[in-house]
């Protein structure tokens, strides 16, 4: 079975999700054969690399909020994380992420992405220190987690690099109806969206799991040439 | 809609049925929104890196056949080959490819995973020369389809590059049904095995297509907490 996961570091609902989807994987008795991928959204597809504000700044401009508003906002957010038992630190660094997701790609490609997710979700919202001051940073947490330093390094600093498997997953979100994230896709036949409870996503790999269903053949010929273990067959 | 093709390069039926698949692919209407992943399968796993043999003695060895047997198999495919406007060149060597689908997931992490597929099976089946001699051969294919030659020679020179990869697909494949190849799979509902016609893929891509359905939601609270365009609503 196989889980997709559409989030975006900066979102706090995807950190606090992930944690409950955790839970409820971690006590799921098929948890063996889950396999779990992480894919591309940007909150702010617009906005450039460099561009970096606190997100109180954020809230008060885009809300029209005070900052005594915005500050409440993000101790709310404090007290929910906590409630998942995780840190989080009111205020932080906002910034684009398409660089991050370009990188959590060459983390994939080296089958580390899941370790560098945690990585950078613990950064982002429970760490002092901005994400967003330079690659140095993200350069760190990705040696953190076993990536070669200097390659992810290059990676940051082409722009090009896992570009395409960004947009890609991007527009296979939007295809499924992703408008917004986190969200959970089970064997592309189930959605979950939003930071449900731990329940609801045992609810929804046990739902996935008991639908699982075999692969329909598509009628054809009965005897076109397959290569197995007894070689490939050919007709006389 | 996403299709998944198990398949090996030394498997002939895999290097016609790519080619049917193809046709019918360039005349799909929907051909835009489709996406295509070869994941790897090995026709004999159990064959070691060095262990290179002419195919001839491999079909004389494993069917019972005489020489002129094993040569009208291989003229045999050559006719079939034909009827796709394929080269094959009849006799060819076989060996491990392991370390070509490590080699195919490096090309995939960079994006140029069909290119070399394609490269390869025209090298293998169309071209004389050895594609198991040594890795240079498969190092100048990598480099024909753009990808870094040095990277390229170090993914073959470490036995771990990208060998999770392979074993992930082979796993996949298997709890999928998959017990020869080619072997097609459609949005993981529709399975099409062997080298069918191109009508059979036609049909296949069809009815995938008609049969897309929406993500159905897991039950679960209809106010969970959702990062979007205008931000991350906060319980009050």
């Amino acid at each position: 079975m196989k889980v997709e996961i559409w989030s975006d570091i900066t979102c706090p609902w995807c950190y606090v999700a992930q944690a409950r989807f955790e839970k409820a994987l971690a006590a799921f008795p098929h948890r063996g054969a889950v396999e779990v991928e992480h894919k591309s959204y940007e909150l702010e597809p617009g906005r450039a690399k460099g561009d970096v504000e606190p997100i109180i700044k954020v809230l008060m401009k885009g809300k029209g909020w005070t900052e005594a508003q915005a500050l409440a906002n993000e101790r709310n957010l404090t007290a929910q994380s906590a409630g998942e038992g995780l840190p989080y630190v009111a205020g932080r660094d906002h910034g684009s992420t398409f660089h991050i997701h370009r990188l959590l790609h060459f983390a994939k490609a080296r089958g580390k992405q899941h370790e560098l997710v945690k990585a950078l979700y613990r950064a982002n919202f429970g760490e002092e220190g901005s994400l967003f001051a330079d690659d140095e940073r993200l350069v760190a947490l990705a040696a953190e987690v076993g990536l070669d330093a200097d390659a992810a390094r290059k990676v940051l600093a082409a722009p090009d690099a896992y570009a395409d498997d960004v947009r890609a997953d991007e527009r296979e979100g939007a295809q499924l109806g992703v408008a917004g994230v986190p969200f959970f896709v089970f064997d592309r036949q189930y959605g979950v969206s939003g930071a449900q409870s731990t329940e609801a996503f045992t609810r929804a790999l046990t739902q996935a799991w008991g639908d699982r269903s075999p692969l329909q053949a598509v009628e054809g010929a009965d005897d076109a040439h397959v290569c197995g273990p007894d070689g490939c067959p050919v007709p006389h």
